[in-house]
């Protein structure tokens, strides 16, 4: 057990001076013991002089892979239509490239990128499952066990979203660049999320698409165990896609699947219409917000300020790493659309920042379902210690500044179930993890 | 006399090798005196390996005291309807309430996490000019020179922007917390510009909007020597406000009384219709955007892709400093906007993110008239170095990496006509500047 003791510790929604934190254990699995003013055990002491520490960010949404395109897809032919779609495609020629050591290094940067932005949990959306041509691995879930191998070596807690693909698409025929993410029928999905639960790990249910995935598979996974994570109204063509096949939009679609619920995860919601969100509502589910990668593919603007829905934020393709980027887009962005200031709920002069530490953090944690968001007894000791001393935070309001100004360089420590994985703005080992990173990149493009 | 060789130099739009920068001097009023190899000669060299030298960006509008007001208008009480306008009285509230001291402590704070970010010129659109009762000070250019020395003290290049305020707005009542802003009449304006020239000071004029100027106003400015700002189109209340008194929209009326030309810069633009636009173009002057900005007071967002002006970047309330994220907001927002991808205007694999670089540097020099913005001889020595060994470079291909995923943190060094003003990320005595501005703002708010 040790003691932490920030200038500030971030406890109900406000920072608070004179308190420190108590932490079960320093090896991932630690909790938080206690609250309070320390007392006159004989516990090693951290103190963090200049430092608010905050609960850990929560990255609800990641493909750790897509952190390879990063600067590649940043231009398009003169005169040439680019779009989500064309992105796709690029994406793809990725997909079908990487090995399984490939695989593991780009994540693995992905994750280290992520610890040093301050995020301590990831939710992978887990989509690229077997060998180039199909078939499986000689351990079917191989790729699945590089992301964990990924997530132990940056130490990050790590949540696998296992994804169910059947299909390119109603109507469509196979796609051979998708070859690598089909699953046989819904009982192969469920034997896998079975086998690497198994394997000790935290694993989700992800159905990827109504266009990826049938009425038929969707009802399949109704009564999975665990949290559901899908991709719903992301961009108008998959909802053209839906009205073609269901004759009806996907929020409905997913209605009469019996999906919707408190376990159930919406990424994106960018385009839903007012029938949908109301039926939305109803079903009490939430909705994971990705806003830099939203503006990055031309996804469009989500709503969040009609949003009644617990909402939380995710990296997904990783044109950005950044949770305070994500937060403050999601009120600037409102702000824009709406013509009028501090539109997110809250309460008070800390209230919108609070609202805003909130989705990044303990929403999250229950999109995920992990007992981690809060800074409680009982809870994951994920902690993010920031550095006040930097010029941006001087003569501010500090908790508002911290959101509306913080940024990966502004994290100076960050623990994950009480390891330190983030010393003094660094992460240990991570420039072996770049360069390995590169490497395999530049290998598997060689061909 | 000394040499800067990085291991990247941008020329020509692109990151090449193997070239450096030979500078004049390094006090401030340095030029560059050529690019290209190392030849024989005895010069002093600086060597930067693992980093791109690139030029200084350019901050084309500022509100330097403003930055005071960072993290104390992000809330607002709940039920209350917080807008554009609502915000404005809390910067009244600040404007009114500094004294000169505060007035430079608070504006070189604001300027010191300007050159750390990478601006190496700012263009501050200075607007409070009296004494809190309207009264001249005993030297009427004080604040004016308050901003020159809050310049000269952090080392940014500065082009301060006169600006003329004339009245509240259209059958407005005289309002008592403008009283600092209000000059007698245009010639007490261009009087005043004349004598900040004779300071030595690189001076423009700008008319503050059309709500605080009339026609009369407005034309009598129509001939000023030098470059001419202004605010325009931001809110639709402005537009509305100007059809009321003159029958036609802003750009309209400043077509009418003889502003629009190569001159001038037009401050934001987020709301002109298709005529205005027209005429815009057609009056081939500039606009200087500031996304962050406009996303925190709600204006909205500009339509990027539309314009056919050269276009720059501001920082405005300093609600953020960051060039980067003005100029991938400019995309960015272009993206969500039309559902396409890599929208604004571009050539070739890396010309998306070169147009992005010259519209944070050439295109701000331009409409500051400066000489700077490229590196290239004759030019001012402005430059910027950036650390490739950033985590978030890793993997990436390098330009569009640099603008999509660059931040301040990767702003490792700056130099400002030659003079090296950011040393390794750190502004030498930016502790002492915010210390100063922290206990000026406490000061002024206590008395």
């Amino acid at each position: 057990m040790y003691w932490i003791e920030p200038e500030y510790l971030y406890v109900d929604g406000a920072l608070r001076t004179g308190l420190g934190v108590l932490v079960s254990a320093d090896d991932g699995a630690g909790r938080v013991v206690s609250v309070g003013r320390r007392g006159h055990d004989h516990f090693p002491v951290v103190t963090l002089p200049r430092r608010a520490l905050l609960p850990g960010f929560v990255n609800t949404h990641s493909h750790g892979f897509q952190r390879g395109l990063r600067g590649w897809v940043q231009h398009a032919d003169p005169g040439a239509a680019d779009s989500f779609w064309t992105w796709r495609e690029a994406m793809y020629a990725l997909a079908t490239r990487l090995d399984p050591e490939a695989f593991e290094a780009v994540t693995a940067l992905a994750f280290a990128e992520m610890v040093r932005a301050g995020f301590t949990t990831v939710g992978e959306f887990h989509y690229v499952h077997h060998q180039v041509d199909g078939t499986p691995y000689a351990d079917p879930d191989e790729l699945a066990l590089r992301v964990a191998a990924a997530a132990r070596r940056v130490g990050i807690h790590l949540v696998l979203l296992r994804v169910a693909y059947e299909r390119p698409g109603f109507g469509q025929a196979p796609n051979p660049r998708q070859r690598r993410f089909y699953d046989r029928d819904p009982d192969a999905v469920l034997a896998a999320v079975g086998r690497l639960r198994d394997h000790g790990i935290e694993v989700g249910l992800a159905p990827h698409s109504v266009r990826a995935c049938s009425a038929a598979w969707l009802r399949a996974f109704a009564r999975a165990p665990g949290v559901l994570h899908m991709h719903v109204d992301e961009q108008p063509g998959e909802i053209e896609q839906c009205l073609a096949e269901h004759g009806r939009r996907p929020v409905e679609l997913l209605d009469e699947c019996g999906l919707l619920g408190p376990r159930f995860t919406a990424v994106h919601l960018t385009h839903p219409d007012a029938a949908e969100l109301a039926r939305f509502h109803a079903g009490e589910a939430a909705v994971c917000a990705c806003p830099t990668t939203e503006l990055d593919l031309g996804d469009g603007f989500l709503r969040a300020w009609e949003l009644r829905a617990p909402l939380s934020i995710g990296t997904d393709s990783h044109a950005s790493i950044d949770p305070f980027a994500e937060l403050r887009a999601l009120e600037w962005h409102s702000r824009a659309l709406t013509g009028r200031r501090n539109v997110l709920p809250h309460e008070g002069v800390d209230g919108l920042a609070a609202t805003l530490v909130r989705i990044g953090t303990a929403h999250g944690a229950a999109a995920l379902g992990v007992d981690a968001g809060v800074i409680a007894p009982g809870q994951r000791a994920d902690l993010v210690a920031l550095d006040l001393r930097r010029m941006e935070f001087a003569a501010t309001r500090l908790l508002p500044a911290l959101v509306f100004n913080g940024s990966p360089a502004a994290v100076a420590d960050v623990w994950v179930g009480g390891r330190h994985v983030v010393k003094e703005g660094r992460v240990p080992g991570g420039e072996a993890l770049a360069l390995e990173a590169e490497r395999a990149l530049r290998r598997v493009a060689a061909g």
